[in-house]
């Protein structure tokens, strides 16, 4: 048999979806001199060693069997207390599961809610793993192009309910979003709360970003608008989020699922066949940073918010460049003028540079134009990007 | 909204795909005073200190940030490095992927080849978590039925060949296998192989248990019989593994695929989508178990053997039992004369004399009058088990 026919015997679906945007660029520059990478979205912190120690002393202790499919009590119950402390509202360990990462957490609500022949409605751009892993299942995602205009991203509510047809499962919201920062306002979510709820639609609600928040200041509440402050008992609300921003462990795979109870055996069910869990010492980790860990968030939120003002400034000696000053998350979203195909410009930037932007192709309708920088990095490895990268725009 | 109603909102495949019967008893029993638990597919040994100090080292030295897709090299070098020795024969490192667990790398595996409408083919009694994922993504499983007379284990392979149809994407093949302990013959798997080549299927082998092999020595092989060894360049094959058994790291949920080079781009893409890597400090951790960790493979399989004799003879002591000697893996499936409801069975036997056994009826047609048990467990427990279930038996 020739091993080129092998792609013919794959199913379609995954043979056809393309590589994510951000690792194509990733991969292209990851080893090259000097590299200044800020194209994924991960901080330069690695995880704190208190949260480490947790994880050792758990591993040493010989808590390396299989273990519960949602999670372990304990941590379970940590994520409730966590919940309830940033939102100043109650949460019940039984609405959480937890999940080998925050993308694991996507794909286990997709294969909950959509499949073949389904759509799922996001607005756009997007993070391009809301859109493949929809794709792999069968279900097409259905993107609605927010707009720039006056400094801020807008998302219009009626396109969006527009975009909803029979066909519809579900409407994914990411607030603060990746890669815009937008952040929905209280009226928004509400808006999309009600509209869904009278359509019998879920809403998926990405919060992983909702303490990298810079908008107004909202009394006790330490965090973005949140799907959280109106979701009533019985709405088809489903949460998934991460520990991998907060507390600095991307690289550790743990995330989460906050759903209504009755999908208790389903998502079970799922993790089951999906993972079959993760790893309890990981869980341990998990619970001191959630029981320890708020100081080192808030510095984190406190030096990204610090960052975020230096790069905009920065980028505005460019009169080149143009951008809406993200409300939330860690990333500025930034077009250069005369610049379209930004697969190309990222790449040469690299070349050039050696600057790692991801590109706006990667984040489909509405982003092609832009790129995206991650300012969750030290202050030297920005500035030093910003020297390299203004004055080269305008030779 | 009325939550009950939210199950009518998932995905019909979702919704009804039942849980795991090994699971129902375990949860069914775990908090059973004085439980002795045989039911799981787990040894009763921690993982050796040597391999958590690997991945505690890396931990600690920063190594928490997001990583290679496919796994690090030096991770993909080590495990092509331990095929070649086990094996006899040459491995590329681009043939390896680093996953989530080996029940993750059957979920990628299914994403890659099979999805709605198509089959799969497999001999029965099987792991419920080969079925259960491939109906979750529409794909039918097609059990074929083994027989155990004159006490073995037997497949018929006219009745596996006739039950592949226009539909049929891939052959599974689980050897030694779980729960029988069924392990092909050279024969049998080139019988296998040329009639995959020839209908241009896959076949997916399942080999986690190749190291716990009791039958005739193989010279300098240290595996049971392998697709490895007919395996030519160019062949539809595609092998899922795991840490879990040979290292004692069930908990950790680390596995491998090897398959064709060609196949490279999509199951990156696929690992992205589901759970974009591995933490790189669990990786750390599998390669010292690859290069250090021999001796403590061949302890316990040394004492697996020692385990299912024991285990065997005393079982024996019963007349009303039956079974076939495993010539592979670490399980004993046996029938109890007179016992058909192995579902109320097995619960029967938690609640009267605290011994955990998995139904036959989580392992589909061919093994629903059986009973599993793991003999991979210390001594004293196999002992204090047969010390109270053989003489209940005759009651």
């Amino acid at each position: 048999m020739n091993p080129e026919t092998h792609l013919d015997g794959l199913r379609r679906q995954a043979r056809d979806e393309p590589e994510s945007g951000i690792v194509e660029i990733f991969n292209y520059g990851r080893n090259r001199d000097g590299i200044i990478p800020l194209w994924v979205g991960e901080g330069n912190l690695a995880t704190p060693g208190f949260i480490c120690d947790a994880a050792r002393d758990s591993m040493l202790a010989g808590e390396t069997f299989y273990t519960y499919q949602r999670g372990i009590p304990p941590l379970r119950e940590a994520l409730a207390r966590y919940h309830e402390r940033i939102h100043g509202r109650g949460f019940d360990p039984e609405n959480f599961f937890v999940t080998q990462s925050g993308m694991q957490a996507i794909q286990l609500v997709i294969q909950a809610i959509a499949g073949n022949g389904d759509e799922v409605v996001m607005p756009s751009p997007a993070w391009p793993n809301y859109p493949a892993p929809l794709r792999l299942h069968g279900v097409g995602p259905v993107a609605v192009p927010m707009t720039m205009d006056e400094g801020r991203w807008h998302l219009d509510l009626d396109r969006l309910f527009d975009a909803c047809t029979g066909r519809t499962r579900a409407i994914f919201i990411n607030s603060p979003g990746n890669p815009t920062g937008w952040t929905a306002s209280c009226e928004e979510i509400l808006a999309i709360r009600d509209f869904a709820r009278e359509r019998g639609l879920w809403v998926v609600g990405d919060e992983v970003y909702s303490r990298f928040y810079y908008g107004p200041p909202r009394g006790s509440r330490m965090v973005a608008p949140s799907l959280h402050e109106i979701c009533e008992p019985g709405e088809r609300i489903i949460w998934i989020d991460t520990f991998s921003k907060n507390w600095a462990m991307t690289g550790w795979r743990i995330g989460w699922i906050i759903a209504p109870k009755e999908l208790g055996q389903v998502l079970e069910n799922l993790i089951q066949y999906n993972t079959s869990g993760v790893a309890q010492f990981m869980q341990r980790a998990g619970i001191v940073a959630l029981e320890q860990g708020e100081a080192f968030v808030q510095e984190q939120v406190a030096r990204a918010r610090r960052s975020r003002d230096r790069v905009a400034a920065a980028l505005s000696g460019s009169p080149r460049v143009s951008f809406a000053l993200p409300q939330g998350a860690f990333y500025l979203f930034f077009r250069v003028e005369g610049e379209t195909d930004t697969r190309a410009f990222a790449k040469r930037i690299v070349d050039e540079i050696a600057v790692g932007f991801a590109p706006g192709t990667a984040f489909g309708p509405g982003g092609e134009e832009f790129l995206r920088l991650c300012f969750a990095r030290s202050q030297e490895s920005l500035e030093a990007a910003m020297e390299r990268f203004v004055p080269w725009l305008e030779k």
